[in-house]
């Protein structure tokens, strides 16, 4: 593939941004990545693992790159924006990984100069781990890649980097970033925190012991401890960031939840049995799509009876 | 492995069933393995796959078998036991695998006649598929399986019925019925139904399509798709027969998700960080319990690449 970014950037060196760099090295779509983050640690591991170079400063990482990702948690966008902008040079693609669009358009863009084109974007791709050792290669392959430029952006700049989210595997959609964050509120937001509420009650509860809990966790609990260990920071500022949204899809949650609780206090059969069976189609198009795999249990029954 | 039955009796024949059936062929636990179901499709892919002999009736199948096991719906297990009762013989004994297990004991024990000996049981292993041809051997290997026998129960019927969940590659535990359904409203019954109401939520949400939950549903949704696509029949019985426990989670449920919903609305940051951080840790436990792999992402981003 072509070399589509001469310099790029990276600012926050965590899962996404170091899947970033595995797959732009990969394929050859950049030809320099400078990367930068707060830790020391995490930048020895970017030096080691993925990066050409590592700065001491984000200021120092994005000095003549053409392309700057900012894949810090979203509440710490500003902030980068502030110390970046004056470093960034005319014509610079500013982009970030964030889960949420509407608030970091917001915190970023009144602090880049002239010039600059910023278009905030969105990887639906993911695992539970976090940090700079998490990243792989094939992260994006076949995993959405959502792009929100805002009225007037550059076309050139987007195609550029549309190209570059494709040259990593993903497909690319563009969206008005509210209408995302409502998007995302209910495929990701309000999942994640009602994984999080589930798993705080049963550590909770001292009629049922942790060990019941953690042994029997087979039986459909363990899928919610699975979303509900993704990294604490990103997800405070996911629902501090996307509140709106958010309490708008709750709202409507919990208010099904107390019908389907009320169907079952009142022994209402068919009320469940029809709701639980309007459920199973959703699932058969998730698979259809390509964003599941359609082997039982994930298919990791197999895996956990080959390490026993 | 030695034969542990001479001739087990199969009534219903969907996953848990023919997994068995599967798992006893594969270890030489029984020496016939007789089934029955009511639907005809159902008894011909048993006859064809796992089952020695399929008949026609319930009463039937039962015919001189040394272990029945009932694996039904739970809201079915009483008509079978009424039917069932008066061919078992002395000596035999009765089991089940339904998820509930107080329901199960009240519906089944009045129908069946002195010296045969129930002994209710529920293995923590499963999919999201059904069916008699959804089966497969390894299902049990390494998941828990839960004996809860009654007070007087017989000890050497229990012991030989322990042998062959173990022969099977599962592991035993006993404990009380009611028990029972408290942990298992909580590690199974009630995220089956949160993940029910999500995935509702999502596909009666008229401002979101379809298509974008389905095409975005990698940001954690899918996890939820999967529990909701369960036996809708299995999950009502589920819901209808544990109604008090279930319940009681439910309320401990929303009132801390009311909590983290007030956190959302007040900006509480500091709140949500903290109960987000302590969830991580019961993840860790699942993953050194062996009841879940730690590969990333369930291991599935590969296998969705691959399909590519």
């Amino acid at each position: 593939m072509p070399v589509l970014y001469d310099r790029v950037a990276l600012i926050g060196l965590g899962l996404i941004a170091s899947s970033m760099a595995h797959a732009m090295r990969e394929k050859g779509l950049a030809r320099e990545i400078v990367g930068y983050a707060r830790s020391a640690e995490t930048r020895a591991a970017a030096r080691e693992l993925f990066c050409d170079r590592v700065t001491e400063t984000a200021a120092d990482a994005v000095d003549g790159a053409d392309l700057v990702v900012l894949a810090v948690p979203v509440g710490a966008m500003g902030d980068i924006a502030v110390e970046i902008g004056p470093r960034l040079k005319a014509g610079t693609t500013v982009t970030d990984v964030g889960s949420v669009k509407q608030a970091v358009i917001d915190a970023v863009v009144p602090h880049l100069p002239d010039g600059v084109h910023f278009i905030a974007g969105h990887p639906i791709a993911g695992t539970e781990h976090s940090g700079p050792r998490s990243g792989f290669a094939t992260l994006f392959v076949n995993r959405w890649w959502l792009l929100t430029p805002m009225e007037g952006a550059d076309p050139a700049a987007v195609s550029r980097l549309r190209a570059l989210c494709e040259g990593m595997g993903a497909k690319v959609d563009e969206m008005d970033a509210a209408h995302h964050d409502l998007v995302l509120a209910v495929t990701s937001h309000t999942p994640h925190l009602i994984a999080y509420t589930m798993v705080g009650v049963a550590d909770d509860l001292s009629r049922v012991t942790d060990s019941e809990v953690i042994n029997y966790s087979a039986a459909g609990f363990r899928d919610f401890t699975r979303i509900a260990a993704s990294d604490p920071t990103m997800w405070r500022d996911v629902f501090l960031t996307n509140k709106e949204a958010t309490l708008e899809i709750l709202g409507r949650f919990t208010e099904e939840l107390f019908a389907l609780q009320r169907a079952i206090r009142l022994g209402d059969g068919d009320h469940l049995h029809a709701y639980f069976t309007r459920t199973r189609a959703i699932r058969r198009s998730i698979i259809e799509a390509g964003q599941d795999t359609a082997a039982p249990d994930f298919g990791r029954a197999a895996v956990a009876a080959k390490g026993d």
